[in-house]
């Protein structure tokens, strides 16, 4: 394994760099330290004979010589990267560089409580580092996203309402019993959002991601940093009121977004559809299935049911509602949008589009961009990676 | 005047670090800039020696030895601060410390436009300047609050809804036909937001400023900066709806909380309790001053009008409604509320406080605390001044 004690703290920095600009030129590395060429050099050459650095072939010629590039040398150790969700599970094994070597999802319940829930995911632990040969031994970090507000600097999670069962519950101490390596856990739509800030280089300093799922979140990113807020619940969005008059949500509160346009809205909204004879398509979905997904109502909109096409229509309408509010306040140059949701298809981001640029100011909307999430249902998991990476550079970093 | 060229690096984190923790010890200037005692005690006896840096006088004891503070010398020069409202105006001469050497307040009609407002302005510069014995030669630095979107890089107001007149208009380049110092322009509330973290010593890193005056608007300290955002129109929060079926707003939409809880949207609430005959206290203030303001309100409901505690209550309960959204997004540690309508008194806050922990999670408001504006009406101003000379110093530290 690798002695991280010896490194210096412009050592760790290279790292740190290395990893946050994965691809980009070693010429470049100086710019980015801030310091001369000879130094850079001087540096790199160092940690690729101490097997931290490796040369990772040639950047794609732009007309001069090509240029080398530089990323973190497998010798380092695999991450673990978790993504609990709501009702799913991913576990990855990743190289430093977040390529991955080894991935498996399956179902998952939340609530069925962290004892359940974390068997599943030692097991596939074990499993997906069996499969590439690997050992505990060679985990130098470990990532992890839960679908619920978390207290980041005690691993712990704060009253997260999906997942009752595990209010107060450290994962972290819970896993640190198998793998000597550091355990961090954020929120799941947190590390969707440094997944994304990781995938860009940190050239995008203001920016959000939404993901619609069970729940409603929102990952924000200010100053080119993922923002936890004054007791770690900043972007907890699902709550912000759309209806006055709307339903009453298991907050306690009524017209909350979250009660009136994530998953079990929209199965609401389509079984109801199929109740008052509106539409075939969903009818024959529920006949063939046993139950309506977010999935269902997107092909069955495809298709051209016009009810299909209403429930999509008012879904994202609200979720825009709610994002016009958040906008106006925060002034993003991007809103990422991700989770089950995205399965509704196109007309959902377009009703969403429709909605901000309704009821946001001109200014905060003029160079306003929403898309779905660049890295798609990976973005979670990718976070997790990032998260574990960076905060083991982090911890090693400032360790004596 | 001083001579900034020959400064090092060092010395202008010296400068910036007094700056930021006005009456600190110097004994703490070591751990604040991460050095040795002995290179801080150096740092401070050459920049005492050039003029730059004095003592202050000693802390008040706390036991032990009582230690000697630190502030910018005067000799260094004035700031002018400068803080225009949609219908008053405030100018300062301050010294670097941001004591106030001169100041007046007057009405002012932001709507006449620049040439009009920014005469009245030199005019009481100059004035103000003069009545110290100092010339246009002793400023060394400019900031001035504008009600207004404000492009920060270029200075110049955007689309400014309350100041039409001045869309394009770039007060820098205007006022630097008289004065050679550097001229700062931002949004009032931002810079209500910078003179509130200025008062604290950077030690909270994230609340919010709310000013709510004849329009609605947001400061936002995030990870101890003030956060503009992508396009500079961060904050804009008087148009986040509140009722759907409310009544149209200026920007176009229904049911915007600046067209039914700020000034304008009170002394019409006011004037129709008169016109049924709900208030014979309003009714009076009426008659004997031709108009009705926040004031006025304010004072009927100490003597326990019902109709003007009726028009408090829904005003606080709109703006809460409002604030609940942001702070489930944003989850700041504290609110603070300034403007024309903290007037309206103490069931003011108190609605405010009521409507916000109704609707917000539990999480975000467990610790979140929501007052006045600890600076008062001065907040704007002394925010003022604390962009003139944190811009001065950042510009002159990097200067060749």
């Amino acid at each position: 394994m690798v002695r991280w004690k010896g490194l210096s703290p412009d050592e760790m920095r290279v790292l740190e760099t290395t990893f946050w600009s994965a691809g980009a030129s070693r010429h470049g590395m100086a710019e980015r330290l801030g310091c001369s060429k000879s130094k850079a050099n001087g540096l790199i050459a160092g940690l690729v004979e101490q097997g931290l650095l490796a040369e990772a072939g040639l950047q794609p010629s732009s007309g001069g010589r090509r240029a080398e590039t530089l990323r973190l040398h497998e010798g380092l150790g695999v991450l673990l990267g978790i993504d609990i969700g709501a009702t799913s599970l991913d576990v990855a094994v990743l190289r430093p560089d977040l390529s991955i070597l080894a991935h498996h999802a399956e179902p998952a319940d939340v609530r069925s409580g962290p004892g359940v829930v974390l068997a599943q995911v030692r097991e596939l632990m074990r499993e997906l580092l069996a499969q590439r040969g690997l050992g505990a031994g060679q985990v130098i970090g470990i990532g992890i996203g839960v679908p619920g507000p978390v207290d980041f600097d005690s691993g712990q999670l704060v009253n997260p309402p999906l997942m009752p069962a595990w209010d107060g519950f450290s994962i972290r101490d819970d896993l640190r019993q198998d793998y000597r390596a550091p355990v961090f856990v954020d929120n799941d739509v947190n590390l969707m959002a440094l997944g994304e800030l990781w995938r860009q280089q940190r050239s995008r300093p203001n920016f959000l991601v939404i993901k619609v799922g069970t729940g409603i979140g929102c990952g924000i990113v200010c100053h080119g940093e993922v923002y936890r807020g004054a007791a770690g619940s900043a972007g907890d969005v699902g709550h912000i009121c759309v209806d006055q008059e709307g339903p009453r949500c298991h907050c306690g509160n009524l017209g909350c977004v979250e009660a009136m346009a994530a998953g079990p809205a929209i199965t609401r909204m389509a079984v109801e559809a199929v109740e008052a004879g509106e539409s075939a398509a969903l009818a024959r979905c529920l006949e063939a299935g046993g139950q309506l997904t977010a999935h269902d109502v997107g092909q069955a909109s495809r298709q051209g049911d016009a009810a299909a096409n209403r429930i999509i229509q008012r879904a994202g309408s609200l979720i825009g509602q709610m994002l016009a509010s958040v906008v106006n306040f925060f002034n993003p140059s991007h809103v990422f949008i991700g989770g089950g949701i995205t399965r509704l298809g196109p007309l959902f981001l377009a009703a969403v589009r429709q909605s901000v640029y309704q009821r946001s100011l001109a200014l905060s909307t003029r160079h306003l961009e929403i898309h779905c999430t660049p890295l798609g249902g990976q973005a979670g998991l990718v976070g997790a990676g990032v998260l574990a990476m960076q905060e083991t550079l982090r911890v090693r970093g400032v360790a004596p």
